[in-house]
Protein backbone atom coordinates (compact mmCIF):
# COMPACT_ATOMS: atom_id res chain seq x y z
CA UNK A 1 0.00 0.00 0.00
CA UNK A 2 1.97 3.15 -0.80
CA UNK A 3 1.95 6.18 1.21
CA UNK A 4 -0.79 8.69 -0.53
CA UNK A 5 -1.09 12.50 -0.11
CA UNK A 6 -3.25 15.21 -1.74
CA UNK A 7 -2.24 19.19 -2.98
CA UNK A 8 -4.26 21.58 -4.47
CA UNK A 9 -2.38 23.08 -7.43
CA UNK A 10 -1.74 26.72 -6.76
CA UNK A 11 -2.09 30.03 -9.52
CA UNK A 12 1.76 30.25 -8.94
CA UNK A 13 2.46 26.73 -9.92
CA UNK A 14 1.37 27.21 -13.39
CA UNK A 15 3.09 28.73 -16.37
CA UNK A 16 1.60 30.75 -19.61
CA UNK A 17 0.90 27.36 -21.25
CA UNK A 18 -2.35 27.49 -18.97
CA UNK A 19 -0.82 24.09 -17.32
CA UNK A 20 1.28 23.35 -14.19
CA UNK A 21 5.20 24.23 -15.03
CA UNK A 22 7.05 20.71 -15.58
CA UNK A 23 9.59 21.70 -12.87
CA UNK A 24 6.71 22.11 -10.43
CA UNK A 25 6.38 18.82 -9.82
CA UNK A 26 9.65 18.06 -8.66
CA UNK A 27 8.61 20.33 -5.92
CA UNK A 28 5.40 18.11 -5.62
CA UNK A 29 7.49 15.13 -5.26
CA UNK A 30 9.98 16.55 -2.16
CA UNK A 31 6.69 18.02 -0.46
CA UNK A 32 5.31 14.18 -0.79
CA UNK A 33 8.77 12.57 0.12
CA UNK A 34 8.70 15.47 3.76
CA UNK A 35 5.12 13.82 4.89
CA UNK A 36 6.46 10.43 4.11
CA UNK A 37 9.13 10.74 6.54
CA UNK A 38 6.74 12.97 8.70
CA UNK A 39 4.42 10.08 8.88
CA UNK A 40 7.27 7.82 10.18
CA UNK A 41 8.50 10.38 12.90
CA UNK A 42 11.53 11.59 10.90
CA UNK A 43 12.24 15.07 9.79
CA UNK A 44 14.39 15.90 6.28
CA UNK A 45 16.80 18.20 8.48
CA UNK A 46 16.81 15.53 11.54
CA UNK A 47 18.96 16.80 14.11
CA UNK A 48 21.93 14.28 15.65
CA UNK A 49 24.00 15.93 18.12
CA UNK A 50 25.97 18.67 16.38
CA UNK A 51 24.89 18.05 13.27
CA UNK A 52 22.11 17.15 10.92
CA UNK A 53 21.22 13.98 8.74
CA UNK A 54 19.80 15.04 5.51
CA UNK A 55 19.03 13.43 1.84
CA UNK A 56 20.24 15.56 -0.98
CA UNK A 57 18.84 13.72 -4.48
CA UNK A 58 21.36 12.53 -6.39
CA UNK A 59 19.16 10.97 -9.26
CA UNK A 60 15.65 12.42 -10.57
CA UNK A 61 13.46 11.60 -13.31
CA UNK A 62 9.82 12.17 -14.03
CA UNK A 63 7.24 11.03 -16.86
CA UNK A 64 4.25 13.08 -18.05
CA UNK A 65 1.21 11.82 -19.51
CA UNK A 66 -1.31 14.61 -19.16
CA UNK A 67 -1.26 18.56 -17.64
CA UNK A 68 -1.84 19.63 -14.52
CA UNK A 69 -4.14 22.51 -14.14
CA UNK A 70 -4.65 25.47 -11.88
CA UNK A 71 -6.90 24.66 -8.95
CA UNK A 72 -7.12 20.25 -9.81
CA UNK A 73 -6.32 18.60 -7.00
CA UNK A 74 -3.94 16.35 -7.07
CA UNK A 75 -3.22 12.55 -5.16
CA UNK A 76 0.38 12.00 -5.22
CA UNK A 77 1.19 8.05 -3.99
CA UNK A 78 4.76 7.36 -2.94
CA UNK A 79 6.28 3.96 -3.12
CA UNK A 80 9.34 3.23 -1.56
CA UNK A 81 11.21 1.42 -3.82
CA UNK A 82 14.39 0.38 -2.51
CA UNK A 83 16.61 1.41 0.50
CA UNK A 84 20.18 1.17 0.35
CA UNK A 85 23.08 0.97 2.58
CA UNK A 86 22.94 5.07 2.25
CA UNK A 87 20.43 5.88 -0.15
CA UNK A 88 16.84 5.19 -0.76
CA UNK A 89 14.68 5.57 -4.04
CA UNK A 90 11.38 6.52 -3.86
CA UNK A 91 8.34 6.47 -7.03
CA UNK A 92 5.44 8.89 -7.33
CA UNK A 93 2.48 8.56 -9.15
CA UNK A 94 0.33 11.65 -9.80
CA UNK A 95 -3.75 11.30 -10.12
CA UNK A 96 -6.31 13.91 -10.56
CA UNK A 97 -9.73 11.50 -10.01
CA UNK A 98 -8.56 8.19 -11.59
CA UNK A 99 -6.22 9.71 -14.48
CA UNK A 100 -2.92 9.27 -14.58
CA UNK A 101 -1.36 12.30 -14.78
CA UNK A 102 2.54 11.74 -14.23
CA UNK A 103 5.35 8.91 -12.87
CA UNK A 104 8.41 10.08 -10.88
CA UNK A 105 11.23 9.02 -9.65
CA UNK A 106 13.88 10.34 -6.77
CA UNK A 107 17.01 8.63 -5.33
CA UNK A 108 18.66 10.61 -2.06
CA UNK A 109 21.48 9.81 -0.24
CA UNK A 110 22.02 9.67 3.40
CA UNK A 111 24.21 12.67 4.53
CA UNK A 112 25.80 14.12 7.37
CA UNK A 113 25.22 18.38 7.39
CA UNK A 114 27.85 19.70 9.28
CA UNK A 115 27.27 24.01 8.78
CA UNK A 116 30.12 25.11 6.08
CA UNK A 117 31.09 22.05 4.87
CA UNK A 118 29.56 19.52 1.63
CA UNK A 119 27.28 17.14 2.47
CA UNK A 120 28.89 13.69 3.30
CA UNK A 121 27.50 10.83 2.63
CA UNK A 122 27.21 8.23 5.59
CA UNK A 123 25.88 4.88 6.23
CA UNK A 124 21.96 5.22 7.14
CA UNK A 125 21.49 5.34 10.78
CA UNK A 126 20.12 2.08 12.05
CA UNK A 127 16.93 4.01 14.51
CA UNK A 128 16.55 5.55 11.13
CA UNK A 129 16.39 2.74 8.64
CA UNK A 130 13.86 1.19 10.58
CA UNK A 131 11.59 3.91 10.59
CA UNK A 132 11.91 4.08 6.80
CA UNK A 133 11.51 0.07 6.56
CA UNK A 134 8.34 0.85 8.13
CA UNK A 135 7.44 1.99 4.97
CA UNK A 136 7.78 -0.85 2.94
CA UNK A 137 5.55 -3.28 4.96
CA UNK B 1 30.27 20.81 -30.84
CA UNK B 2 27.54 21.47 -27.93
CA UNK B 3 25.22 25.09 -27.55
CA UNK B 4 27.45 26.61 -24.19
CA UNK B 5 25.89 29.62 -22.08
CA UNK B 6 26.18 30.67 -18.79
CA UNK B 7 23.81 31.99 -16.00
CA UNK B 8 24.52 32.92 -12.29
CA UNK B 9 23.24 31.57 -9.78
CA UNK B 10 20.91 33.86 -7.88
CA UNK B 11 19.68 33.78 -4.08
CA UNK B 12 16.17 32.82 -4.38
CA UNK B 13 17.60 29.82 -6.19
CA UNK B 14 19.51 28.25 -3.18
CA UNK B 15 17.39 26.83 -0.66
CA UNK B 16 18.13 26.00 3.38
CA UNK B 17 20.75 23.46 2.32
CA UNK B 18 22.83 26.68 0.98
CA UNK B 19 22.97 25.23 -2.32
CA UNK B 20 20.77 25.61 -5.41
CA UNK B 21 17.40 23.66 -5.21
CA UNK B 22 17.32 20.70 -7.38
CA UNK B 23 14.15 21.44 -8.88
CA UNK B 24 15.77 24.62 -10.23
CA UNK B 25 17.98 22.58 -12.44
CA UNK B 26 15.25 21.67 -14.34
CA UNK B 27 14.39 25.43 -14.96
CA UNK B 28 17.89 26.04 -15.78
CA UNK B 29 17.67 23.37 -18.60
CA UNK B 30 14.45 25.09 -19.72
CA UNK B 31 16.43 28.46 -19.87
CA UNK B 32 19.46 27.07 -21.95
CA UNK B 33 16.79 24.94 -24.29
CA UNK B 34 15.24 28.42 -25.05
CA UNK B 35 18.18 30.06 -25.97
CA UNK B 36 18.68 26.64 -28.40
CA UNK B 37 15.68 27.73 -30.18
CA UNK B 38 16.56 31.41 -30.11
CA UNK B 39 20.05 30.70 -31.76
CA UNK B 40 18.22 28.73 -34.70
CA UNK B 41 15.69 31.78 -35.05
CA UNK B 42 12.61 29.44 -33.48
CA UNK B 43 10.64 30.70 -30.46
CA UNK B 44 9.18 28.15 -27.47
CA UNK B 45 5.92 29.55 -28.50
CA UNK B 46 6.26 30.01 -32.59
CA UNK B 47 3.10 31.43 -34.25
CA UNK B 48 2.01 29.30 -36.77
CA UNK B 49 -1.33 30.84 -38.40
CA UNK B 50 -4.10 31.29 -35.57
CA UNK B 51 -2.29 28.69 -33.41
CA UNK B 52 1.15 28.16 -31.91
CA UNK B 53 3.45 25.56 -32.12
CA UNK B 54 5.27 24.53 -28.30
CA UNK B 55 7.36 21.94 -26.97
CA UNK B 56 5.78 20.68 -24.06
CA UNK B 57 8.33 17.61 -21.92
CA UNK B 58 7.28 14.28 -21.91
CA UNK B 59 9.87 12.81 -20.27
CA UNK B 60 13.25 14.67 -18.11
CA UNK B 61 15.90 13.71 -15.81
CA UNK B 62 18.61 15.18 -13.96
CA UNK B 63 21.86 13.39 -12.12
CA UNK B 64 23.41 15.39 -9.36
CA UNK B 65 27.38 15.29 -8.62
CA UNK B 66 28.21 18.29 -7.03
CA UNK B 67 26.22 21.35 -5.13
CA UNK B 68 25.98 24.83 -6.60
CA UNK B 69 25.81 27.96 -4.58
CA UNK B 70 24.77 31.56 -4.98
CA UNK B 71 27.03 33.80 -7.13
CA UNK B 72 28.39 30.61 -8.62
CA UNK B 73 28.49 30.91 -12.49
CA UNK B 74 27.16 28.02 -14.34
CA UNK B 75 28.10 27.09 -17.42
CA UNK B 76 25.39 24.95 -19.22
CA UNK B 77 25.82 22.78 -22.35
CA UNK B 78 23.28 21.47 -24.30
CA UNK B 79 23.38 18.99 -27.17
CA UNK B 80 20.88 17.63 -29.55
CA UNK B 81 20.77 13.74 -28.72
CA UNK B 82 17.88 12.75 -31.18
CA UNK B 83 15.17 14.40 -33.24
CA UNK B 84 11.88 12.12 -33.58
CA UNK B 85 9.30 12.82 -36.02
CA UNK B 86 7.39 14.21 -33.74
CA UNK B 87 9.93 14.64 -30.60
CA UNK B 88 13.29 16.20 -29.79
CA UNK B 89 16.06 14.67 -26.77
CA UNK B 90 18.47 17.31 -25.44
CA UNK B 91 21.25 16.27 -23.18
CA UNK B 92 22.75 18.72 -20.76
CA UNK B 93 26.23 19.22 -18.71
CA UNK B 94 26.55 21.81 -16.11
CA UNK B 95 30.00 22.87 -15.22
CA UNK B 96 31.58 25.53 -12.85
CA UNK B 97 34.94 26.22 -13.65
CA UNK B 98 35.71 22.65 -15.23
CA UNK B 99 33.95 20.68 -12.71
CA UNK B 100 30.90 18.46 -13.65
CA UNK B 101 27.94 19.88 -11.23
CA UNK B 102 25.13 17.89 -13.23
CA UNK B 103 23.93 15.62 -16.04
CA UNK B 104 20.45 15.95 -17.77
CA UNK B 105 18.14 14.86 -20.21
CA UNK B 106 14.73 16.01 -21.53
CA UNK B 107 12.30 15.30 -23.94
CA UNK B 108 9.83 17.47 -25.52
CA UNK B 109 7.00 16.63 -28.32
CA UNK B 110 6.22 19.07 -30.92
CA UNK B 111 2.16 20.10 -30.00
CA UNK B 112 -0.35 22.56 -31.54
CA UNK B 113 -0.96 24.90 -29.02
CA UNK B 114 -5.30 26.12 -29.37
CA UNK B 115 -6.42 28.05 -26.80
CA UNK B 116 -8.43 26.21 -24.39
CA UNK B 117 -7.98 23.15 -25.96
CA UNK B 118 -5.30 20.01 -25.01
CA UNK B 119 -1.66 20.17 -26.61
CA UNK B 120 -2.14 18.21 -29.65
CA UNK B 121 0.84 16.35 -31.10
CA UNK B 122 1.77 17.08 -34.45
CA UNK B 123 4.86 16.25 -37.03
CA UNK B 124 7.57 18.44 -36.69
CA UNK B 125 6.78 20.88 -39.84
CA UNK B 126 9.38 20.73 -42.08
CA UNK B 127 11.09 24.59 -41.58
CA UNK B 128 11.01 23.99 -37.70
CA UNK B 129 12.69 20.74 -38.60
CA UNK B 130 15.88 22.30 -40.53
CA UNK B 131 16.53 25.09 -38.23
CA UNK B 132 16.92 22.17 -35.49
CA UNK B 133 18.89 19.62 -37.96
CA UNK B 134 21.35 22.39 -38.15
CA UNK B 135 22.00 22.14 -34.24
CA UNK B 136 23.30 18.56 -34.71
CA UNK B 137 26.08 19.67 -37.32
CA UNK C 1 -13.27 38.18 12.40
CA UNK C 2 -10.98 37.50 9.55
CA UNK C 3 -10.67 34.95 7.59
CA UNK C 4 -8.10 32.67 8.71
CA UNK C 5 -6.25 30.12 7.26
CA UNK C 6 -2.58 27.62 7.80
CA UNK C 7 0.05 26.55 5.71
CA UNK C 8 3.40 24.82 6.63
CA UNK C 9 6.84 26.23 4.87
CA UNK C 10 8.10 23.95 2.08
CA UNK C 11 11.88 23.49 1.79
CA UNK C 12 11.47 25.36 -1.18
CA UNK C 13 10.00 28.16 0.03
CA UNK C 14 13.62 28.65 2.39
CA UNK C 15 16.58 30.21 0.87
CA UNK C 16 20.70 30.17 1.70
CA UNK C 17 19.67 32.40 4.48
CA UNK C 18 18.12 29.38 6.06
CA UNK C 19 14.63 31.32 6.07
CA UNK C 20 11.33 31.76 3.76
CA UNK C 21 12.63 34.38 1.07
CA UNK C 22 10.92 37.11 0.90
CA UNK C 23 9.07 36.83 -2.12
CA UNK C 24 7.42 33.44 -0.88
CA UNK C 25 5.25 36.10 1.35
CA UNK C 26 3.69 37.21 -1.82
CA UNK C 27 2.71 33.62 -2.59
CA UNK C 28 0.98 32.78 0.53
CA UNK C 29 -0.89 35.91 -0.23
CA UNK C 30 -2.38 34.94 -3.09
CA UNK C 31 -3.25 31.33 -1.73
CA UNK C 32 -4.60 32.87 1.48
CA UNK C 33 -6.90 35.43 -0.87
CA UNK C 34 -7.88 32.66 -3.55
CA UNK C 35 -9.44 30.67 -0.29
CA UNK C 36 -10.95 33.42 0.78
CA UNK C 37 -12.26 33.50 -2.72
CA UNK C 38 -13.14 29.56 -2.91
CA UNK C 39 -15.34 30.12 0.54
CA UNK C 40 -17.41 32.34 -0.82
CA UNK C 41 -18.21 30.87 -3.89
CA UNK C 42 -15.85 32.57 -6.39
CA UNK C 43 -12.77 31.52 -8.03
CA UNK C 44 -10.12 33.78 -9.22
CA UNK C 45 -10.68 32.59 -12.71
CA UNK C 46 -14.54 33.01 -12.77
CA UNK C 47 -16.16 31.64 -15.72
CA UNK C 48 -18.67 34.45 -17.25
CA UNK C 49 -19.85 33.69 -20.91
CA UNK C 50 -17.14 33.45 -23.47
CA UNK C 51 -14.65 35.26 -21.07
CA UNK C 52 -13.38 35.17 -17.69
CA UNK C 53 -13.46 37.31 -14.46
CA UNK C 54 -10.47 37.48 -12.77
CA UNK C 55 -8.29 40.06 -10.07
CA UNK C 56 -4.62 41.31 -11.21
CA UNK C 57 -3.02 43.38 -8.30
CA UNK C 58 -2.47 46.56 -8.97
CA UNK C 59 -0.12 47.82 -5.28
CA UNK C 60 1.15 44.60 -3.10
CA UNK C 61 3.35 45.76 0.18
CA UNK C 62 4.79 43.33 2.89
CA UNK C 63 6.52 44.57 6.11
CA UNK C 64 8.44 41.79 8.18
CA UNK C 65 8.75 41.40 11.94
CA UNK C 66 10.74 38.15 11.87
CA UNK C 67 11.59 35.36 10.05
CA UNK C 68 9.69 32.15 9.12
CA UNK C 69 11.60 28.67 8.91
CA UNK C 70 11.07 25.09 7.01
CA UNK C 71 8.67 23.28 8.81
CA UNK C 72 6.75 26.50 10.11
CA UNK C 73 3.05 26.41 10.37
CA UNK C 74 2.09 29.76 9.47
CA UNK C 75 -1.35 30.62 10.49
CA UNK C 76 -2.72 33.55 7.54
CA UNK C 77 -5.34 36.18 8.70
CA UNK C 78 -7.03 37.72 6.03
CA UNK C 79 -9.05 40.87 6.63
CA UNK C 80 -10.82 42.64 3.75
CA UNK C 81 -9.94 46.02 4.00
CA UNK C 82 -12.57 47.75 1.21
CA UNK C 83 -14.07 46.99 -1.81
CA UNK C 84 -14.23 50.18 -4.33
CA UNK C 85 -16.08 50.41 -7.56
CA UNK C 86 -13.45 48.42 -9.33
CA UNK C 87 -11.45 46.79 -6.94
CA UNK C 88 -10.61 45.52 -3.59
CA UNK C 89 -8.30 45.33 -0.67
CA UNK C 90 -7.01 42.80 1.57
CA UNK C 91 -5.08 42.71 4.55
CA UNK C 92 -3.22 40.05 6.29
CA UNK C 93 -1.23 38.90 9.13
CA UNK C 94 1.31 36.10 9.47
CA UNK C 95 1.74 34.15 13.03
CA UNK C 96 3.53 31.27 14.39
CA UNK C 97 1.98 30.32 17.30
CA UNK C 98 1.00 33.90 18.62
CA UNK C 99 3.73 35.53 17.10
CA UNK C 100 3.28 38.43 14.69
CA UNK C 101 6.12 37.35 11.89
CA UNK C 102 4.47 39.78 8.78
CA UNK C 103 1.74 41.94 7.67
CA UNK C 104 0.58 42.52 3.96
CA UNK C 105 -1.28 43.93 1.98
CA UNK C 106 -2.55 43.67 -1.70
CA UNK C 107 -5.10 45.53 -4.10
CA UNK C 108 -6.76 44.02 -6.95
CA UNK C 109 -8.73 45.18 -9.81
CA UNK C 110 -11.48 43.41 -11.21
CA UNK C 111 -11.38 42.53 -15.04
CA UNK C 112 -12.58 41.23 -18.27
CA UNK C 113 -9.85 38.59 -19.50
CA UNK C 114 -10.69 37.51 -22.84
CA UNK C 115 -7.59 35.19 -24.53
CA UNK C 116 -4.92 37.59 -26.38
CA UNK C 117 -6.14 40.86 -25.32
CA UNK C 118 -4.72 42.94 -22.17
CA UNK C 119 -7.10 42.59 -19.28
CA UNK C 120 -9.70 45.24 -18.93
CA UNK C 121 -11.00 46.64 -15.88
CA UNK C 122 -14.91 46.70 -15.37
CA UNK C 123 -17.06 47.43 -12.60
CA UNK C 124 -17.33 44.37 -9.63
CA UNK C 125 -20.25 43.04 -11.17
CA UNK C 126 -22.89 42.97 -8.56
CA UNK C 127 -23.49 39.17 -7.51
CA UNK C 128 -19.76 38.87 -6.95
CA UNK C 129 -19.84 42.12 -5.24
CA UNK C 130 -22.47 40.63 -3.01
CA UNK C 131 -20.56 37.35 -2.29
CA UNK C 132 -17.50 40.16 -1.17
CA UNK C 133 -19.42 42.24 0.61
CA UNK C 134 -20.15 38.70 3.07
CA UNK C 135 -16.56 38.53 3.77
CA UNK C 136 -17.19 42.06 5.61
CA UNK C 137 -19.99 41.26 7.98
CA UNK D 1 21.62 58.83 -12.76
CA UNK D 2 20.12 55.41 -11.38
CA UNK D 3 22.17 52.36 -11.91
CA UNK D 4 20.74 50.06 -14.70
CA UNK D 5 20.33 46.72 -15.51
CA UNK D 6 18.43 44.07 -18.34
CA UNK D 7 16.70 40.73 -18.00
CA UNK D 8 14.75 38.56 -19.90
CA UNK D 9 11.48 37.62 -18.70
CA UNK D 10 12.16 33.37 -18.67
CA UNK D 11 9.03 31.13 -19.28
CA UNK D 12 8.66 29.69 -15.89
CA UNK D 13 8.16 33.45 -14.49
CA UNK D 14 5.04 33.55 -16.23
CA UNK D 15 1.58 31.93 -15.09
CA UNK D 16 -1.85 31.18 -16.59
CA UNK D 17 -2.67 34.98 -16.88
CA UNK D 18 -0.04 34.91 -19.55
CA UNK D 19 2.14 37.16 -17.63
CA UNK D 20 4.28 37.39 -14.88
CA UNK D 21 3.52 36.10 -11.55
CA UNK D 22 3.18 39.31 -9.56
CA UNK D 23 5.53 38.16 -6.77
CA UNK D 24 8.33 37.46 -9.34
CA UNK D 25 8.92 41.25 -9.50
CA UNK D 26 10.56 41.01 -6.29
CA UNK D 27 12.92 38.34 -7.19
CA UNK D 28 14.12 41.08 -10.43
CA UNK D 29 14.09 43.58 -7.29
CA UNK D 30 16.90 41.45 -5.40
CA UNK D 31 18.78 40.08 -8.52
CA UNK D 32 18.84 44.43 -9.38
CA UNK D 33 19.94 45.11 -5.49
CA UNK D 34 22.40 42.37 -5.82
CA UNK D 35 24.00 43.21 -8.87
CA UNK D 36 24.11 46.85 -7.25
CA UNK D 37 26.17 45.50 -4.66
CA UNK D 38 28.37 43.41 -6.91
CA UNK D 39 29.00 46.58 -8.77
CA UNK D 40 30.21 48.71 -5.57
CA UNK D 41 32.53 45.44 -5.09
CA UNK D 42 29.96 44.24 -2.10
CA UNK D 43 28.31 40.70 -1.58
CA UNK D 44 24.93 40.39 0.11
CA UNK D 45 26.47 37.74 1.93
CA UNK D 46 29.54 39.86 3.03
CA UNK D 47 32.58 37.61 4.75
CA UNK D 48 33.11 39.46 8.05
CA UNK D 49 35.46 37.38 10.28
CA UNK D 50 33.76 34.33 11.53
CA UNK D 51 30.48 35.35 10.38
CA UNK D 52 28.84 37.37 7.47
CA UNK D 53 27.22 41.18 6.76
CA UNK D 54 23.79 40.63 5.11
CA UNK D 55 20.88 42.70 4.65
CA UNK D 56 17.25 40.56 5.15
CA UNK D 57 14.22 43.00 4.05
CA UNK D 58 12.25 44.81 6.39
CA UNK D 59 9.77 46.41 4.23
CA UNK D 60 8.87 46.09 0.41
CA UNK D 61 6.27 47.22 -1.88
CA UNK D 62 5.32 47.15 -5.45
CA UNK D 63 2.60 48.65 -7.79
CA UNK D 64 2.24 47.66 -11.21
CA UNK D 65 1.25 49.39 -14.26
CA UNK D 66 1.28 46.88 -17.53
CA UNK D 67 2.18 43.52 -17.16
CA UNK D 68 5.21 41.93 -18.42
CA UNK D 69 5.15 39.03 -20.98
CA UNK D 70 7.69 35.79 -21.62
CA UNK D 71 10.65 36.81 -23.87
CA UNK D 72 10.18 40.47 -22.49
CA UNK D 73 13.44 42.09 -22.42
CA UNK D 74 12.62 44.19 -18.98
CA UNK D 75 15.27 47.44 -17.91
CA UNK D 76 15.03 47.78 -14.11
CA UNK D 77 16.42 51.06 -12.85
CA UNK D 78 17.51 51.21 -9.00
CA UNK D 79 18.39 54.24 -7.24
CA UNK D 80 19.36 54.34 -3.35
CA UNK D 81 16.43 56.17 -1.91
CA UNK D 82 17.78 56.71 1.65
CA UNK D 83 20.86 55.12 4.06
CA UNK D 84 20.00 55.43 7.28
CA UNK D 85 22.21 54.26 10.17
CA UNK D 86 21.38 50.32 10.07
CA UNK D 87 19.22 50.26 7.02
CA UNK D 88 19.08 51.43 3.18
CA UNK D 89 16.14 51.87 1.03
CA UNK D 90 16.27 51.36 -2.63
CA UNK D 91 13.67 52.14 -5.38
CA UNK D 92 12.66 50.57 -8.68
CA UNK D 93 11.29 51.00 -12.12
CA UNK D 94 10.30 48.48 -14.06
CA UNK D 95 10.76 49.44 -18.07
CA UNK D 96 9.80 47.44 -21.32
CA UNK D 97 11.25 49.97 -24.05
CA UNK D 98 10.31 53.37 -22.69
CA UNK D 99 7.22 51.88 -21.45
CA UNK D 100 6.85 51.80 -17.26
CA UNK D 101 5.79 48.59 -16.09
CA UNK D 102 6.06 49.01 -12.60
CA UNK D 103 7.47 50.35 -9.56
CA UNK D 104 9.16 49.42 -6.39
CA UNK D 105 10.84 49.64 -3.19
CA UNK D 106 12.82 48.06 -0.73
CA UNK D 107 14.24 48.42 2.57
CA UNK D 108 16.69 45.99 3.98
CA UNK D 109 18.26 46.25 7.16
CA UNK D 110 22.14 45.44 7.72
CA UNK D 111 22.73 42.39 9.83
CA UNK D 112 25.37 40.21 11.21
CA UNK D 113 24.91 36.46 9.93
CA UNK D 114 26.17 33.87 12.80
CA UNK D 115 24.88 30.32 11.33
CA UNK D 116 21.90 29.29 14.54
CA UNK D 117 21.26 32.70 15.10
CA UNK D 118 18.50 34.79 14.37
CA UNK D 119 19.84 38.18 12.32
CA UNK D 120 20.60 40.81 14.27
CA UNK D 121 20.77 44.85 12.93
CA UNK D 122 23.87 46.69 13.35
CA UNK D 123 25.38 50.04 12.07
CA UNK D 124 26.45 49.97 8.76
CA UNK D 125 29.94 49.02 8.77
CA UNK D 126 31.87 52.13 7.61
CA UNK D 127 33.44 50.30 4.34
CA UNK D 128 30.35 49.08 3.28
CA UNK D 129 28.52 52.22 4.31
CA UNK D 130 31.16 54.47 1.70
CA UNK D 131 30.92 51.59 -0.78
CA UNK D 132 27.13 51.94 -0.76
CA UNK D 133 27.00 55.78 -0.64
CA UNK D 134 28.97 55.71 -3.94
CA UNK D 135 25.91 55.03 -5.53
CA UNK D 136 24.24 58.08 -4.37
CA UNK D 137 26.73 60.77 -6.26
Amino acid sequence: MPFRTTLRVEFCDTDAAGIVHFARFFVYMEIAEHEVLRSVGLSVMQPDGDHHVSWPRVSVACDFQRPAKFDDVLTIEVAVASIGEKSITYTFRFLRDDQLLATGRTTAVCCRIVHGLPPQSIIIPEDIRQNLASLQE
